[in-house]
């Protein structure tokens, strides 16, 4: 195998991916209809950041950080790097070095379906990662792979340029052709979720707002009270 | 697959469940002969918090959390959520709106062998919830399942009413019926606890305390020292 | 089966053992030629912990911690206690008084490839773990092990008095007798870090610092600009 | 923890569970309203095997198989040994000599949550065993357990006479009192299945047959040419 | 989530995927630069069996088989099914009724990235199929997915019309557009295999034949007699 | 990382090994004191094959399979080898090539902590293997690894020279300088365990072969009648 490093791709707005990144991953990705989660797999090191900005890709050799080093040389400012193996790795593949690389170019934080160490020192220079592990162990120099090609993560399809946002909950991807549209859904389902929010905080319930009540009908949900449960249950 | 909803089961006495929750989890667990664990798999969202409460149940369809929404009307002060899926299910099937609910009703958190999302929003709220995964990953609302049926949850069984205490060495649960007798056990365990605890500061050691000097030699457990180790070794 | 506890085993020099763990698992474990990690499956149960010690090694029954008491008897000062189970296990075998015991005997922290339990007291008192898992489950006192053998945990050997360090990367171990050779080894790395450090901080490219762009030629990894891999795409 | 072994629980009647058996695993789950499986984590040692019998339950410590041993004295002509452990264990707690004393009772075959070994001498022998694991690595006889008390599988409840039926397909759990209930189910599901294999061997197609076209359209499900898809993407 | 069933994608060429077939799994996926390979997940429930097809594709929701329905109707001579879901699911989805309607319609296999049961059946009846897991548990037809959308298992992309090969090995994907090419890269590499085949019966070592003997000396690799090895590790 | 390649250790006798190997598995690691397993994650690739014979090491980079040409060339009849890699892998990194080699130089099998791919080529050339997974995934011939230093595979150390058993219940490793204690104590475990059967073949039970009456009695196992149960249940 041997690899490409694609330059210059095209890039989803940063000025629409500063808004949904203010609105949360669960949101966006609910706005997209329920796409676009890169699973539960890859969580944060960090408690409580939240970012968003646009892709630069790498895919790696399992235990081989080669070609993220060919991938900062892609990256600038409001760029996040995204990066996956060929097969499954959970090897530390980046560290506080390749994290003082990218924040002198203005990138914004990592997502990586591998591992990474030094996890102590990111925390500390406010550098943020979503990772599949932590692990101290080192990697080799040693394979080709690719940078700036598509990625898929969990299932979903990562391109270079795309908008990735990543909070507590995990990270999603937006293709980049359908970030503006996104913006817009986002916005109008945060604007519903604030209204339930303040229903529920008054006591409506959700069997009532969302009309509930009548799909368990349809369904043939039955309710019983826990004698009558009893009994049925002793026959 | 159809549904129950039952309704008013008999509840274990909260005055018990909150004696419970000031012991911890892993004491109630010991005090009860070892058993009410529902295992490591089910981790908090937040770091130090300790409830106790009464079960209410849901068993959700995988990726569906309609019955969720039907379990929160059964809900009420001192009560505990508890939900599990028919299968296994990573999806993020609770966020902070369903929380909001539950407050409201004097719900005291969430126990739930599947995803959860907004966790952010859970933990400034302070709506303590353990959980087998955060997911940003949504569901939808179609496939009926039951409220206040017996769950089980890592082998061990919850009923409607039961006790079920969280804290952060993960969730126990109390059968109704034995929450009483469960007290007393655990009060006694954690006074023996508190006399090995200082016993152990002024230096006893647990082989002489627990008699576990006799049990090794039983086993046939041989002492040797280094240099004879190494000797038996190289013939 | 039956067991052995070997008394007195040589120990690495502490400090050298201190000099270690100032430098860090990763890069000890960068120093000894990517070696001697113990994998992503240990994670520490506090944030922000480094420690350094001498093992003494429990080797138990799945389900059992009889041989962790016998182990206690052999730690003093300086040391770690390592422990792993014939079987994979995730049951609690560790908590709070175990603790409370080798604090008094000046042990410096547990690396544990099963369970712990009252994590929250560990975090309170200070005492530093490293685990497989949290569980509240119990174990017995039951069946014979070993102290102070030959274990391994992730493909790597732990021997009784090697060095053992664990921070927020995991856990390393250098064999007693590279101990000395690893300090040299460790200093001269960190030394080098700190210089690409500077480097990187200043805007230079690792694919420049290590003569990567080589590599890439040399394994025919190809720039590409996106149009252009638009349009070999495309046909 | 200590034990219980109990004696002479009521059993499903033999007659039910032979027609049962016949049936198979995945007709009789769905008429029992989709219930009753252990999961995809047990499978057969052998192909082709289809068994039915009568629950006879031991619920063991991990790496420990003393309670095997008293259950085999609970067993008679027409049960199915069903084992589990307090936690995961994958060790080989049942082999070969098992076998031949439970086959000398007339027991039909073993259900066990943990592993087994000398497969190679139990599909000689054509004793039928389904398992979580096959594992050379023995066990202990030190700990109690209990014969004959409720236990759970991968989530389902498996008490003592209950039905327990085992094929290429898994294993599934019918309740004593569930029985005769579900053998009416079950062959009404059989022959609705028989209809519909001869309609589908005929071209009639699910969508038509089920009635789904109508939930598609319900569901907003919309049908594109490629053409048209291709166009919408590019957009 | 609603859905789209896309209709009459184009497809490759039948003539150029039966070449394929017999050509062998990890043959094609190594002539297209070790691409391809939907990963060690999905194993085949029969023994022997290599088939080639052009997928048809259908994305499910976990637990719920409706838009499989949809897909038969989409399928037709020389096609092979291609499930997944859009999060993890290893419930029964497929079984022996849509086999016999695949049957029907010239379908020369499944490949699914889920569960699958009526596996008995399905090996009576010479259907070939490949899956993440067996398991009885049945599913809903509820909710809304999609049919010849682009799938990804296992970080492999899978369109509507690209070549499928499965055998022993696992199953390997062809994009559309690289299956005439990849014939020839394959047939070439196949003869390679015959060659090196002949060349490792006659006692040549791949050091030789392939030049790594250069390799491990770039590499630094050194020979060390045992007794040196020894020497040197005792120092 | 660079490596080393050993040549010439010194080797278990083959007569031992051959005794071992008609004892089975299973029988080898309880004549060992329960040591030894290889653990649960190894199965073999074919149903019935039992082989024993020397091990040569091969410790390789994941993804990479360059060491395994190190290897052919330092195995000779009566050889098994054995690959690991340095952090996980499921990778395909054998195949039937590699299989032709060894057999030319009378290798007896293969042992793999990682993936292959032929099967069914290797099935039918008659080489025995067990392996972690079965994986199309090719690899790289580029990173520097070792030959027969120790290994480790799930926890039990593997030495060059040293005794490796294979069969349908695993894979054990017997030190090289414990091989000929371990034929004496496997004969007599063998013939222990044709008394066992035969006695159990009678219908005595292993709680009167074993004594295990008394041990139950000891841990307060208490029997029950399923009435005195239900009674004791209820209140």
């Amino acid at each position: 195998m041997t690899g490409l490093i694609v330059t210059g791709p095209p890039k989803a707005s940063l000025a629409d991916v500063d808004v949904l990144a203010t609105l949360g991953v669960a949101t966006v990705h609910e706005a997209m209809g329920r796409k676009g989660s890169l699973g539960c797999g890859l969580r944060p090191i960090q408690l409580g950041a939240a970012i968003g900005g646009t892709a630069v890709t790498a895919l790696c050799w399992p235990g081989d950080n080669l070609m993220i080093h060919a991938a900062v040389e892609q990256c600038g400012p409001g760029d996040v790097l995204v990066v996956s193996t060929t097969s499954p790795s959970r090897d530390g593949l980046f560290g506080e070095l390749f994290a003082t690389a990218l924040r002198h170019r203005g990138v914004r934080g990592l997502v990586i379906n591998a591992g990474v160490r030094d996890v102590r020192a990111l925390r500390d220079m406010g550098f943020p990662v979503w990772s599949a592990a932590v692990s101290a162990q080192g990697t080799v120099k040693a394979t080709a792979g690719s940078v700036n090609v598509p990625l898929v993560i969990e299932g979903e399809l990562v391109r270079p340029g795309d908008a990735v946002l990543a909070d507590d909950d995990g990270v999603v991807c937006v293709p980049r052709d359908q970030v503006s549209a996104t913006v817009s859904a986002a916005k109008s389902r945060a604007e519903k979720e604030a209204a339930s929010r303040e229903a529920f905080e008054a006591g409506e319930l959700g069997l009532d707002r969302y009309g509930l009540r009548q799909t368990l009908t349809t369904l043939g949900v039955e309710y019983l009270s826990f004698e009558e449960y009893e009994k049925r249950s002793s026959t």
